[in-house]
């Protein structure tokens, strides 16, 4: 690998995505190395906001509930999103957060009096380092059910499959882990888990917009997703979830909002769940939040996902291939796996007492990544708006804060709320 | 009372609330009775979003999270709305949906394991006409909890006095109903609930920013609410939930996302509620959407609630008077309770089958109300931007559209997929 910076800038001459950084209006001078935690805000969202507003809201008030197709958002941005993820049309439903999401599928997929239903088993495995939220969710969800499951973490990737057992009701796992980068191998953890009669139910979070997805052939049961990361929905964006068609209108959630319903707008005084996958929202939809990610998620019209799988990785690559060159011999490691298959679109190092100031020194060098608890500094290389001369200068800026020991300045250790 | 509109201009001249229509945007010809339903677009709002977009996001990226406080919003919003309601410091959430808040509440309330449990009790007494979502999301919780629970549709008011007794776990009521307008006495069913061991679990979607609202004085228990009708937030604005001090620890919400967690960016493996109104948040929080509601409810800071609500009532009063003279004949039943306790900031008329057409015919003509299904026309007097003369022109163009029978023109029979 040749790591000269004339070498990047060949890189950047080849890359056939290098023109898709046109598509986001980016700060001059920083270097963004966090996409994988908040995606770059893409062009024409502030305009559709403002339209949405002065127009619809303020205009036309209530009649844009019709005439706006406010009250179709939740499937109409989940069309544009079904292409991103390899989802069948009809099979996902942006609303809400992830974690109310994920609340929901995790009870659709435990409820025993349906079909789909593995509530009569007691396990659910997930793993130990799965992003916190969801863990807790499922614990949530596990006491407000008398506790008739058992929440199983795992603490290596390597130790999921002789887990399976015929108790197993689900598998709860995030593709590609928010920590270190490792990615499953989706198809086959949902082939294992299927033929001891488990359900998986994966998070997104961080795959959907960095590679290619294909839920409908890795025979993916339930999915929840989050939109403001690599997919760019702006801070907080709604999140998403996906049901298998085979499991639609055979198993029910229990958020049971009027959104749910069968007709909403007859105000009927019993619940009767939607057919589709209506069934799985909740109350009314967002409806500023949905208008940016409806815009935001029109970047994709044209994308290649597998060339854009490929430029991440050689993005991680040469990034790996900087580090151990350029900032040798300063405790750093690497925990991210260096095979391509193993990994998403991250790549953390650690380091044993420096990890939070190092990355508060970067960010003061505008070099843009993120502090993970205890000791992670995390970069994230969104192929979208990610070049390679932006990863030779995002090193070489850490080399020299390195050397100069320039992260040991007091005001780099001050902890601010996030980290 | 005098019916001119030479009386209505003198009434408007005479209102020291008048001023408060300079807050909003309103489109020109347009008379807006839907305030009840989604409230006007305050100025100010379309600057702040895009300020948001372009600054917060755009610019500073994953820094805003803690530079532009995105992740206090949920506390810095509801500390503006705690006093619009009445609400002691530190006992209102802004987050999820009404549904989903509804939700997390009545869980809480539930929880047989805490302090405030009272889920050894049967019962959960509510109204037939409640708002549907409120009863499906109580349906719902039932189901995924073993049905342990039976919802108990009242149909009247005052047979909700006689069904209070010691297997009544909780009482779940809107403040002020949607289709009629009825206005409970909250701090009355509050203490006759209490005598018998129930909590009370309040919807106050109707009645937020219409009247003034004191949780602590009526001992409220658990409050939900919407912010895009009388608070202006905008379409599906996100939701808020009250818990009273005493509660706030000694129950426990079961949607326990990260948000949630005493400290969220630890990212521990073990779910540890926050001692504090934040153990009621769940995911992300949405920033567009709450940036815009925070901007929205400055319009409060300076509003005399108890002015606000008298102006309303008399504008109703006068609705009501003018409908009397200007609409008789035309078998129009005003459902709306005439006694001013009795009511919140609608007024609710009923056709035995031309409601659909009439309220179509008046958008038509420029006032905007709005349907409800079989048969209910609503009119909301928003007081903030609501004038006397507003009404005394929506009855007229009411009147000539009645007396023109230009309701009954095919054009406005046929059905939108919101009503």
């Amino acid at each position: 690998m040749n790591l000269s910076i004339a070498a990047a800038e060949a890189l950047d001459e080849a890359d056939a995505l290098a023109e898709m950084k046109g598509r986001f209006i980016l700060p001059e001078g920083v270097i963004y190395l966090g996409g994988n935690s908040l995606g770059a805000l893409p062009k024409h969202v502030n305009q559709r906001v403002s339209q949405t507003l002065a127009s619809e809201w303020g205009a036309d008030l209530l009649r844009s509930w019709n005439s706006a197709g406010w009250v179709d958002l939740p499937r109409t941005v989940a069309s544009k999103l079904e292409r991103v993820i390899g989802a069948a049309p009809g099979s996902v439903a942006v609303t809400d957060s992830t974690s109310v999401n994920l609340f929901k599928v995790l009870a659709a997929a435990l409820d025993k009096t349906t079909t789909a239903g593995v509530g009569n088993r007691r396990k659910i495995l997930t793993e130990r380092n799965n992003f916190p939220t969801d863990n807790y969710i499922a614990e949530g969800l596990i006491r407000l059910t008398g506790d008739r499951h058992e929440l199983i973490r795992i603490d290596t990737p390597a130790a999921i499959l002789p887990e399976l057992d015929e108790d197993v009701a689900l598998l709860m796992l995030t593709h590609v882990n928010y920590l270190n980068g490792y990615r499953h191998d989706m198809a086959a953890l949902n082939a294992a888990a299927h033929r001891v009669g488990a359900l998986v139910i994966w998070d997104l979070a961080h795959s959907a917009g960095a590679m290619p997805l294909d839920l409908t052939a890795a025979n993916v049961d339930f999915a929840v997703g989050c939109t403001y990361k690599y997919l760019n929905g702006g801070p907080g964006a709604p999140g998403y979830l996906y049901v298998a068609p085979h499991h639609i209108g055979n198993c029910q959630q229990p958020l049971s909002g009027w959104f749910a319903h069968e007709t909403p707008f007859e105000f009927s005084p019993d619940y009767q769940p939607a057919g589709d996958i209506r069934q799985f929202l909740c109350g009314t939809p967002p409806v500023l939040s949905m208008a940016a990610l409806d815009q935001a998620l029109d970047v994709w019209a044209d994308v290649d996902l597998s060339a854009l799988q490929e430029k991440s990785l050689d993005l991680a690559d040469y990034f790996i291939g900087l580090i151990e060159k350029k900032c040798a011999g300063h405790n750093l490691t690497i925990i991210t796996p260096r095979e391509r298959k193993l990994r998403g679109s991250q790549v953390s190092l650690t380091h044993p007492d420096g990890a939070y100031a190092m990355m508060s020194a970067l960010i003061a060098a505008g070099v843009i990544g993120d502090f993970r608890s205890p000791n992670i500094l995390r970069f994230g290389f969104a192929p979208l708006y990610i070049g390679f001369v932006d990863v030779w200068q995002a090193v070489d800026r850490f080399a020299h804060i390195l050397e100069m020991r320039i992260w040991d300045r007091p005001q780099f250790h001050t902890r601010k709320t996030v980290t």
